[in-house]
């Protein structure tokens, strides 16, 4: 997926956002803001939103002297959704359809996302999420998958929304003979996005038979291309890919046979998805 | 009032929107966000909001080919309003707080902005905004001014919003011996504010003793700073200056003796104030 023109503005957001996570210093504010201008100026927009994310990023790391910005929020919101965790489970287990349950609360988990919007309401979010219906809805293609399924490719998004995908794992072992878990992690720190220290923080390796995959942020060495020939033949593996958000979406909505479960959040994903912001999604491509 | 770091990318949000209200040819909107990038890029970011805005939508203008790309929307707005109008009244007549009812209702329409968000939902915030209580609130001394006052400079924001100003007026007309009115209007289109023709269209011009002042957009011959001692001394002839919105707050928030009536509607302005968005406002300074 290309970026669209309202995705310049909206990095430029992320990129204060940032900076702020940081320093309260808005010499080095506006110091930042500036050279994100002239580098997106520069920049082919045609690229894929986190091609150019990465570009953006790497300018607030660098002027912040910071490697991860998003450290203490990452931690926060995975504390909050480890404490949540309990009542997220007795929601599972309380439910009529507990696989649907946990895949509408993966979804909601969704929301904490700092690439698109400032703020959000988790709490709220949870409890709206469990009362809405999947607008794309491949619910039943993914029961059909699961029942044959052995392994599973989980391609994670965001930090605390990882707990969230913990349950929908534990729900599917619970129900389903998985043996084999491969995560795609990313390879280090990009905006609240999940590192493998993020994945085993919330005891993602406790599943048996547990693999990491790193993906690239753009940093040298930080993992594969998400669209590369590599990863995807690495995930491929599996017996299933489920991919987590909207950045996944936009970096491999092209290809075939991937269940993605997000959140719309932006009016681009909403657009290119046909459907309106806040809807909840499970695609089969 | 200086321009926030936040304003930037806000500006580029207000090109793209303003863009797609002339031409759906998104090779154009491109160039014109382009543009606005690097005029930006240019420019002293401790310049006031307004004077920033009128460089970006200058650009709008010269690329679009079109001198007013709010045109529709204006026209639109001021027709939903204009029909919102006996209900207003209404609303007014069958209030315990007529006066207060409609001022609270004239910053209600202050919803209807172009420039702080790309949607908004009218009906809703009225309804909101009647059982909210003034944030900031010197309406005690707005109503001992206007027992004495005899005159009143009344500087307008945007079209639709228009229409509840001059249901404010009317309401302070029947109450007390107002024989003079002063309108500031923009002197020629920007955003969704209102100009002259906005304000005939509208029926501001049948009040009594009716003056108009126009107001500099950044196009020469459109009219007097607000900010310039000339501009000043006109509205200053008045015995009461009330002033509606964010631009007209950003522009005149360092003048004493005027009453701001206003909806806090982006995060400058409300840490400006000390209020939380959505919040309304009747601040005396």
């Amino acid at each position: 997926m290309k970026a669209h023109l309202d995705c310049i503005p909206c990095f430029q957001r992320q990129a204060l956002q940032a900076s702020r996570f940081v320093t309260n210093d808005e010499v080095i504010h506006e110091k930042i803001l500036r050279k994100v201008i002239a580098e997106l100026a520069k920049l082919d927009w045609q690229k894929s939103p986190p091609e150019l994310a990465r570009v953006v990023h790497a300018i607030v790391k660098k002027e912040t002297k910071e490697k991860d910005p998003y450290k203490k929020v990452k931690k926060k919101y995975n504390d909050i959704a480890l404490n949540l965790y309990s009542s997220l489970q007795d929601m599972v287990e309380n439910s009529d359809k507990p696989l649907l349950t946990a895949v509408k609360l993966a979804i909601a988990g969704n929301v904490i996302d700092f690439g698109v919007k400032s703020n959000f309401d988790l709490n709220s979010t949870i409890t709206e999420v469990l009362e809405k219906t999947l607008k794309i809805n491949n619910y039943n293609e993914l029961v059909q998958a699961l029942k044959q399924a052995k392994s599973i490719s989980y391609i994670l998004d965001n930090t605390g929304e990882i707990v969230f995908d913990k349950l929908l794992l534990e729900t599917i072992s619970d129900k389903y003979k998985i043996d084999k878990i491969q995560f795609a992690v990313k390879g280090a720190p990009i905006l609240n996005d999940a590192t493998q220290d993020d994945a085993k923080y919330v005891g993602l390796d406790k599943f048996p038979n547990v693999e990491f995959i790193k993906v690239n942020v753009g940093i040298e060495g930080s993992g594969l291309e998400r669209w590369g020939e590599e990863f995807l033949e690495i995930v491929r593996k599996s017996d299933i890919i489920i991919s987590k958000g909207q950045g996944n979406y936009e970096a491999l909505s092209n290809q075939k046979n991937i269940f993605f479960l997000l959140m719309a959040k932006c009016p681009v994903i909403a657009t290119d998805l046909g459907v309106e912001i806040g809807d909840i999604i499970l695609k089969k491509t």
